[in-house]
């Protein structure tokens, strides 16, 4: 049954449009709205509304609720609309009057954004370590392949002398800095939405502190509208973090496939880690790296999404903005295995050593023959236009 | 069992990893797939590939795997990549020899394209039914309502007399506009890839019109590299489309937001297609109007994502191009979903007549007052900056 | 001096804001404003509000406007707005009366779409040429080079046999269909939108026909509101005309760019299309070919930016719109400058046979082998699996 | 003359294709790059490369470009293809060898991205001065009209009661977290790419954290490989706070028209920000702020442009990456503007405090009435569906 349950009968077909998948996809949710129906519940005690006993049978309900979310033995309906509601809905059949008195002094607008503000910053925990366990894989092949030497390009074309060491560190070191922009992310988002209502606050003062604290949050998002506007921003800030990631293993992945090219030579992938073709019987194909350089455009893809569904609408909760929870979760899903998947290629890349000393060809080594000259008093222009017509046909 | 079978194992995760969820969205190509395959099989027959009891025996297992498809009794695992190589293993399976010479002179990748051509042909003419369903649904409103004058605005601000005739059939006009863009891009789409195997021939001639021809295909795709690179562009093409009848959806949803706000008055919404609010126990939230507003950008983005993918690739098959198979398919699912549900939301929407009367205040009749004056024989220029006068404080 | 100037000033610096670059990229549409001007003078005088006097001075003035912006002597100012308004000022100094009659019954609404809607007419014609011209410099490139074999490849891996010719044709066959989809665009905006108006009509009835057979458009677009719907989309349906355009523009730069690596040495490029490096003095790079990879997403990007901006908006005119202009023009000026440049890079592009020849290693022709089984009478699956123990070391 | 002449002439139409608009768009550039080459000079010199005098004169020449850079005196044509070669040239033209030593141990490459980072963290930096500037404007409304009371929306619906307070308060607590993001995309920023010359170091050691501090970077970005890398990378993180901003422009714009239309009447425009109609007389347009919603979109493309021409590329320095130049930079002056504008029009904002109170109408306080009876110790939901009922016609 829904929380807002009227006289008359919601359209069938209404139900099923504006319900979609998120009884699907609120399932992750669970766990996070129980814990902020916690806090919430003790802040209710704290004001009088709930007593010490309805406080404790909410609470054993919810970590219930929480247990069971967690072995997939919580249900909920399309006809529940959302978690949030399944989970009020447990808690009104189980607890009663308590269940019934737990939405004072919140909406299901600062609820979502709470459980999913938690999630989140979760979520980006985890994109982290993952990063972590992608730079190790680095390290390692730094450390088994790190001193070869290979040609390094601009334009695409043998520019100067680089190294598979090199190139290892350049990801490293790029993650370090998504790295970065991952956990701003997290202290932008860091914020409790709790309190708000729907937008304008809930009509009395409460001791909004007393949650955040409970929940964790670093701080309190004091004004209740940019709460609201805020969702769909936070949502995009986390996409763009995530975009950044995704570039790093799009360019591995496209590196990886260049240097794996018969052509090239510098590395060559284990079989296990490649597809057939159905009619080519020679084929070993690098589809799984294909696929990681895809990915990329699919989280840019969500972040666009984002950015022109909150465009052109007026202040408050519409809910267009609903629409940002599925882009967001499954950004997370796919940046995860996108990593998880580039640290166990890595561990299938061998590099070929004979091939890369080959390709190290007299002109990649022009730029040092002009220093040479520079060394010998040669000013530099004139050393590069002394060397350049060496290398014109 | 997959297609190209080799010795070695492929890695579980990058099985996983790679196949994703195709073995799920492939379903509904099943039908398309033994189409297309008996067109092929015939081919094979006219080549003296296949003999006609092994021809007649391929027909029958294929129609037999296309009418378990319908009742859901065919089954594609992730262990078979796709449903191509699920039906080859089917066919096998029952027709041993015959079902593995099926897959002769084509390759997966023509056979994919040719099943997915069919797939959106139908699904293109079933967009345009809808079409024609939500034109059905404008003219009934128009019937009902077209007689009553509202403002027209302008800047969002009231300009000059409109009438709920006139709104209506704007989408209308734009809506046959659309449907020439979507029957346009039928036409492009509509040629036959099947015969260009991996995007290099077959390495023999083959009467690739004879496939052409049973499958109905206007013509014949003759480049075998330009099938592949025609991936992603066909597609983008499709999904452009979408986005013109959603951006009309788009639209229609925002005035109905807008003109159904108390402020207006214009237009009324049915209760029962109203959502309700948590902790507002008077709201009646146009929840279903906000979902076809937020629609739009999905569509756009997946378009965003196939312009994205393509990029920056050399010719031929590239695996990225595989993911833009789920967008275009959800693509056309929400925008089927999303003119059903706007049909039937004029169905529930009711004219205020008096509200619409009232609003038409007299500055929205100072350009027909300038009009008045040029009748009189001022030019126009003068008689504008007259009436212009009386309209400033 | 505007057209609605009022007794109080407009804010200097919400003049120069809002009219921005439009005073400098509007000089491009006044020959097509004085055409449409013509036409609506005509229309006027057959109303009997121009008499055949004024009509002629008015037509008169306008090819002299028309004159002087091919010599770039009509002037138009920031504190004009726009070069309508520049041209009914230019008309009431010179011809007084008739100028001041000249607005009646049109606004600048529906004078800046059919100006424009000229204008797109005039540049798809244009990009069609310039098509044309491209198509012959492949055909050119064919004719030399067409006959060379070489690798044509699979998920960036060797695949089978290809040739210069099947490269160049697939280009072809590709820019065939995309002139058809500009041709449809072509056809979907050759309607004349002169005589609604602001979006509402001109409060009488006026002979739309007549304009709309004096300025060649095939048909009149009958809803005032859709005229005013319309924009924003139709020139997203140019723009996404031009992407799958650009989309070839960058295919055909990126194989250009990986075959004339030196790993490949398929195709050479004369230097004189190459620039060099600043400190490598044996470079020869190819930035005229990552220009034009590049400008591809200059595009994608521009179409992206209308399908935002009338997203979420009311019916009618919307300011926002008219921010449409600039990306349109700079779009049609960049598509034919890069169709243009690939045409002179094919030109001094020549093919290294050896190179290719060398590149056909024996895996090439596996499936040519498996064929053979197939001939001997082997079912392809088995001749597949025949072949295949052949490739794996 | 370019830095690389050769002996074989480049292509003109290559040349200005190339070139493009760089040679003016770089004009922005000159003083930085002067200050980043009197860096690099003193790291040569510090190596003994120049002279105390040659390094004298070096510093006073570069001087004089900065100098004559503010005055528009310095001059950049196509032919120099960037500024970077005209002050190169201009150097050896003046000072002679000490000019032709200067690119010694740098590429046009790092130099590029040197000048860039000193000019986006000054860029930021200016943008963040103009959201100080915007929130004193809107504290400045807020002291005027924050205690007027006016109805709070959900799904633009009336929803709870709010206020001007409220409002003006969520941009400003938005804005906050607005420099946040801008000041951490700053510490992103703040490396120095001096040293890495053309992506795979100079071949020797030097000293980068000298030129570093020279040049008030916070910390220098070690890795050559990704040095290039991050091009485009950083400059995304630059236009997704952008967008972040301008989101917020975009939704204070979408709430001025709303509450500024007649039939809200909760704000109202000074004439002198309005535009008029060319054919209404009685028309006041918010143009400026329909531009202000629009130009959001316009931020919105180029951040989707960027993370459009990287994707699919391999490592190393590509020349589509320098396509991102130009939409950067033009972002910066967009949102610049944006920011100034949106604070001007606050300043002719006025709220018409007898509207506001009139359209609080009895249902925007039915939360209030269930609170009153929640106090009355009635459980939420009970009282929810209580006061329901009062709601339901």
């Amino acid at each position: 049954m829904k929380l807002w349950k009227k006289d008359y009968t919601l359209d069938k077909q209404v139900e099923e449009f504006t319900v979609d998948r998120d009884f699907v996809t609120d399932y992750e949710l669970v766990p996070y709205d129980c814990i902020a129906s916690i806090a919430h519940a003790k802040l209710l005690h704290a004001m009088n509304i709930l007593t010490k006993e309805e406080l404790a049978s909410l609470i054993t309900c919810l970590e219930e609720i929480l247990a069971r979310s967690k072995h997939g033995t919580f249900v909920i309906t399309q006809d529940d609309e959302d978690c949030h509601t399944a989970i009020e809905t447990y808690l009104v059949k189980k607890v009663k009057n308590a269940g019934k008195k737990i939405h004072c002094y919140r909406s299901r607008n600062d609820q979502v954004l709470t459980a999913l503000r938690l999630y989140y910053k979760d979520k980006i925990t985890s994109v982290l370590q993952k990063i972590d366990e992608l730079e190790e894989a680095l390290k390692s092949f730094e450390k088994e392949y790190g001193h070869i030497a290979l040609p390094g390009y601009t334009h695409m074309r043998k520019a100067m002398p680089s190294s598979v060491g090199m190139w290892s560190e350049s990801f490293i070191e790029s993650m370090d800095d998504n790295k970065m922009v991952l956990e701003w992310t997290r202290v932008l988002i860091d914020q409790s939405p709790l309190g708000t209502g729907a937008g304008y606050g809930v009509g009395t003062e409460i001791d909004r502190n007393l949650t955040a604290k409970l929940l964790g949050f670093a701080r309190v998002q004091e004004n209740p509208i940019y709460v609201q506007n805020s969702r769909g921003k936070f949502e995009s800030s986390i996409l763009h973090a995530l975009t950044q990631v995704m570039a790093d293993v799009n360019k591995a992945a496209s590196d990886i496939i260049l240097f794996s090219m018969q052509e090239f030579g510098f590395f060559e992938l284990n079989p296990e880690i490649c597809t057939g073709s159905s009619i080519m019987p020679h084929k070993k194909n690098p589809d799984v790296l294909e696929i990681l350089r895809g990915k990329y455009h699919e989280i840019v893809s969500y972040e666009v999404r984002l950015k022109g569904l909150a465009g052109n609408l007026p202040s408050g909760y519409n809910r267009d903005i609903q629409l940002t929870k599925e882009p967001v979760m499954k950004s997370f899903i796919i940046t995860e295995s996108c990593l998880d998947i580039l640290s166990m290629v890595l561990k299938n890349v061998k590099v070929n050593e004979e091939n890369c000393r080959s390709a190290l060809v007299p002109e990649v080594y022009a730029t040092e023959k002009v220093y040479d000259l520079v060394r010998e008093g040669i000013p530099f222009r004139d050393a590069y236009r002394i060397i350049s017509k060496e290398f014109q046909e």
